[in-house]
């Protein structure tokens, strides 16, 4: 029943979104060329703790073989996780939005002025099947008075799970996840998120993720998901 | 340990953003006196079904006991959950950040655009202890391609959690929520969110949350949370 139920969307999103079927996974993250902005690059906002760790994984990404992964706010970016024009919506009288309703944009990448929203980057390890996700939550993402709101680190966990999911074993959607909180983050501080795929079986991946502060003093939320496996149906010539 | 964490929190909470202790609960989300904007109100970008049924739940607030509950963006609002400058950031520099970082903002009120990001009412029914959430996710939330971000919908399910566990009882933190998907949800189609207190218990409010479309024939993501009772300091007079 799930699986039929997501099977639009993974062909919608293969049309729409994900390049030829010769095309291997990462170049879908990594295009060689592309004029759109990645948002994954250091701007003016991102504190020094977060700026030295960028560094360490850019280090590895030369010797160790990880992977920053470019991140685009949507429409027409090359990755799979959001493109194009949004399809026509249904069950919904959408005359009345805004005429640039088509306008797209994926969700951690919502907020445009510098340092408000979600600053993050992710690197990956394939060999590992495992990521890492440096995080600064923004003031626009407040919870209770000077504390990010819960909402955004489990955004901010599902989406990293997904791109992680996908990369390491072609996993497309969320199925279920479970976030416990330990303590409050406060605003514009640095939450690094280790994520790893547990085991992969019945089409089925379990992922975990570990948050802390940089020097994991401080424990962070934690959380477990599970992720579906969808083949991607190969692409008719042109 | 987790109490004790969240503590602080709370008492910051209390003396920048709650009313005097003389105030009930209720006055704090329902203030007599405001030039703030409630962003809890129709606009151009609400589909037929979320109009109507808003109007329905208005009809009941007359002679049902529903109480509406307004929203406000941030820095000055008066209910509990967000207001005043950022306190001072820790364990990062901020010294980078833009001059209007005092500029807080509930996270579900980020988007300023009109249907773009999360548009939303919630309904409070205080003698049954449960809530209503009318949620129409704009073309900002996306996931997949077309449809809403999973992360987006924890993210709203977690702050109508907060304001009911609030209301019921002062339930103030998240402690933990597990969220099962079943169908993907088309962009600015209407979500409309069950919440119920199953049980307060040991300072613990368990709730829970079951999404549906409209006619109730899609079944959406569904929810479980547990959230921390602490109970507010008294406010020294002046």
């Amino acid at each position: 029943m799930i699986r039929r139920g997501f099977q639009v969307a993974a062909r919608l999103g293969h049309h729409r979104a994900f390049g030829s079927s010769t095309d291997s996974m990462f170049s879908r993250f990594l295009p060689e060329k592309t004029d759109l902005k990645d948002d994954a690059l250091p701007d003016a906002s991102w504190c020094l703790d977060m700026l030295s760790l960028d560094q360490e994984f850019l280090e590895k990404t030369k010797s160790s073989g990880w992977i920053k992964l470019p991140s685009f706010k949507g429409k027409t970016q090359p990755n799979g996780a959001v493109s194009g024009p949004c399809p026509p919506f249904s069950g919904c009288d959408t005359a009345h939005l805004s005429p640039d309703k088509g306008d797209c944009r994926i969700f951690t990448r919502c907020i445009q002025v510098e340092g408000q929203g979600f600053e993050y980057v992710i690197f990956f390890q394939p060999s590992k099947k495992k990521s890492v996700c440096l995080f600064q939550p923004g003031p626009y993402l407040e919870g209770p008075p000077g504390f990010t709101h819960g909402g955004s680190l489990a955004a901010m966990m599902d989406e990293t799970f997904s791109k992680t999911a996908f990369l390491a074993g072609e996993g497309l959607f969320t199925l279920s996840f479970n976030i416990r909180f330990k303590n409050l983050i406060p605003m514009s501080s640095l939450v690094v998120m280790d994520i790893e795929v547990e085991k992969i079986e019945d089409q089925k991946l379990y992922m975990s993720c570990i948050a802390h502060s940089r020097d994991q003093h401080s424990a962070h939320p934690s959380l477990a998901g599970v992720f579906l496996q969808l083949q991607l149906e190969e692409e008719s010539p042109q």
